[in-house]
């Protein structure tokens, strides 16, 4: 049985949809010696979040972030929370929505992910600083 | 400690929410053997998803594909992703929405889900085919 | 390697977000034993939820609310499970959005959450009971 985890802080990305898959993985290579396992990605914030979507074609971030945008609105008359800014309440709203951790099967060594599937570093502030994420991965 | 992990393929279901819990549970009976324990179902696509919710009146399935239309809908103006037809990028959010995997403890051998609850397969697209799923169980 | 489990019921909360960080850290206090492991809160019910998000000022909870309800508002025309009250088919879509678990890593004994990040308790309904939750904690 192993146990791996590591803390670190990603760089500073805009406001958007953005797959991490491959920074995710290069901080954790000892991912390679678990023949049956789990990895969680957690991310340590409360107005960004991660998922996992599709890896290929960018316009479908480009299309979640104006879904979200629609869904969750800025200024919408009933919030209350306004004072970090028209970004801030729905960025908790969103983040609790995509959730702050992705849980990813590990088989034979690798992420056991679908062929088009991506983790996604969801952020939702217009100027947010590089978020900390906290990788674990184990198994046997 | 067990480790037990197993891929297989879903037979196709319609666009919709349905329940899969028996079907999970049949492809990895080792579970019994864990006294306290997790199981993790993870889907391997992008427009298909999983949750937990009411396995008990089939309306409350039928509530969700509505109302996930309504939250989601298709045509929107604002899609630039829309070339692999009007249902795939709604598909895309919905999955992220939902979530690509759920975790239930286990105890004493058994799924420890509340009476009501039940594990959904949330079909999309119209017309998908079968849906690889991995399932991992671990515990001691 | 640990694995610690227990269940147990929360007092009722009226509808709304409700910070629960305390409360599950005092049921297992074994955590302390774990140098890098998970702790997963699970909720036995179909019309409450779980999610992680901002710890300090409760008008974001307010407002988490308000936006819920405007997002999955009772009394859609287009709900067939209407026999259980206004309040139950939106209940069952808001739980499914927001997740029933959360998973958080342990490390050094304690739960890694981001310094505003706290658990949220999600009660969907108007006039619940206590709910139902499962917390697993394991690690090395």
């Amino acid at each position: 049985m192993y146990w791996f985890q590591k803390e670190f802080k990603l760089k500073p990305f805009k406001r958007g949809f953005h797959i991490i898959t491959d920074t995710v993985l290069n901080e954790i290579p000892d991912i390679e010696k678990i023949d049956i396992g789990m990895l969680q990605v957690f991310i340590k914030h409360t107005s960004a979040s991660l998922t996992i979507n599709e890896n290929a074609d960018p316009t479908v971030r480009v299309d979640f972030e104006s879904h979200m945008n629609k869904m969750v609105p800025e200024d919408a008359p009933y919030y209350i929370h306004t004072y970090e800014g028209s970004d801030d309440m729905p960025a908790h709203i969103k983040a609790a929505l995509m959730g702050v951790s992705v849980q990813i099967p590990i088989t034979n060594g690798r992420l056991n992910l679908g062929v088009w599937q991506g983790i996604y570093l969801c952020e939702h502030r217009n100027n947010a600083s590089g978020r900390r994420l906290v990788v674990t991965a184990y198994g046997n």
